[in-house]
């Protein structure tokens, strides 16, 4: 009986719960619940980020920021940390988990890769969110090559 | 950083995502709301009640079924053991807690108890779909007298 079950088990209800309401979407139609994910972890992060001891608000570094978000947001909602983490050095950061726990329990048929996006929404808000707590404006992306591989894709925005 | 939190916050926008698609909803409306957020905690708990040790799933008496809901299934999904446990000994078990995690949050004044329907729907799913999976049919209802305080009341089901 454990924890980290809740917060998946969760999760995949809230997105059939999402997809149920829109089954046979248009092209804005599924977009459209994509967004609410997205916000809902936006907004989660946010709160999440709310919560952190005062002295991690005060990061130097941005590479800092993004170094705490692979370590401790991982380990808070996956329970492991991210794979690995690179960046151009120009405010492009790549972060990839290699057994992404949202993916695992998917079946890894390529003809499951069009099912991802939906299972990657809330945790692209879930960054964006807890950066913008941090004080970092950004956009976050989310890519599969090879389930349950993902890499999430942060662009700073700069002032 | 907690984790307790992150179920608290996912919950909270669940809540609010569903009223925002809903926001004015006649009185057959609501009721879809709360169906739908008991659904997703019936199936969210079993799930949970699925990943128990095998030996949990041997109950001999049906009690020993509802001091597991009160110790065990509390403490991995708010932290805290449920308040009371009463019994008319006839298949009716009134489970009190008196500070609920989800009802916390919410100012205390009487005029937002009405809102606290919603953020006891999952709540009931979720004990439901729990006993469900250790093989106990029943219909789960909550009320609330005094903010943060609630009572759930779990109706065995005799076959």
């Amino acid at each position: 009986m454990a924890d980290p079950a809740l917060f998946e088990f969760l999760h995949t209800e809230m997105v059939a719960e999402l997809w149920a309401q829109d089954p046979d979407p248009g092209p804005g139609g599924q977009k459209t619940s994509l967004l609410v994910l997205e916000g809902m972890g936006f907004r989660v992060g946010q709160a999440l980020g709310e919560r952190l001891p005062r002295e991690m608000l005060a990061f130097r570094e941005e590479l800092d920021v993004l170094k705490f978000l692979c370590k401790d947001l991982w380990v808070a909602v996956f329970h492991k940390q991210m794979d690995s983490l690179r960046t151009n050095h120009q405010g492009t950061y790549v972060l990839q988990d290699n057994s992404f726990p949202l993916l695992v329990r998917m079946a890894s048929g390529l003809q499951y890769l069009e099912e991802a996006p939906k299972f990657l929404a809330f945790t692209c808000g879930l960054l964006r969110g807890t950066l913008s707590t941090l004080g970092v404006k950004s956009l976050v992306t989310a890519s599969v090559a090879a389930l349950p591989a993902c890499k999430f894709q942060v662009v700073i925005q700069k002032p």
